[in-house]
């Protein structure tokens, strides 16, 4: 079963601003900005790092285990909106 | 569905264990023993309740989502085993 | 140097709450309630501990390594200051 | 009080090695690559930005608030050495 185009493109979407984060990161290391800066930027890229898994679990949860939207089966369709509430709380 | 009666026996004997932690803790607290030794027991009692939070939801996705052992779709079957895998490392 | 009384009942009083909160959990788990409700334990009960964990943290910082409240020395203040301020963020 | 220039390295080596690890896993999207090993790059991502945020810590404890090794302050040279311990496990 392959990901839908729209989760493709978000997915990359995510990661290339993930990339964006780390060159950012990597010029304020080389310019000798403050710690306090560098401790900034590495909480955003672990904030968008963690995003991006949360994104990419509930993807795996709707593309290859149950899809709570479209499963016929109605308790496991509950059972999978109820993983993905906790993942998201979980993986933050 | 109900889950087993195996694992809910299980999961108690972890909460168990996790009140008993917090109790340790808790008279540590009272004794002022060093910090040290409050820092230590405060990291296994976080490992203790990443432990139950991964084996609660494990224990969801077999009994409400879908059991690798026993789905008799093999790609969902498949799906739900690499849940499991990336769920224990993501929630350590 | 020893932790100040004041903490030493705050950490305490954390601690009897997750004791409470295990407590709860294991009531729920004899009285097999849902699957979505013993979630939901874990989760604050995670959340407790996170918290726990944080506090504990923040109190060996000011009162065995700088404090930033009475730091003699503004740069180590500033430094213990941002330092809690991260830990806050990443131990959530 | 600067970073070290060792240190630098060091960090800068580990922010190209992430963002080396984010273009392979915009590459293996765009591939639509199967969703288990786009979930193992992930995880290793996740870990490479978790060791990264774990150095930036101790890089601070240890230039603006106690370095366990140069502090003339024997109690608070080990405060520090303990911290930087806790936050190894914690920040995993």
């Amino acid at each position: 079963m392959a990901h839908t185009v729209a989760n493709k493109s978000k997915l990359i979407a995510r990661v290339r601003r993930i990339k964006g984060q780390a060159e950012a990161l990597e010029r304020a290391l080389e310019a000798e900005v403050g710690c306090t800066d560098v401790l900034m930027l590495v909480a955003s890229l672990r904030g968008a790092v963690h995003g991006l898994s949360t994104e990419v679990v509930e993807d795996h949860i709707r593309n290859h285990v149950a899809d709570p939207a479209t499963d016929p089966d109605p308790a496991r369709a509950k059972g999978a909106a109820e993983l993905i509430e906790v993942i998201r709380t979980y993986l933050r």
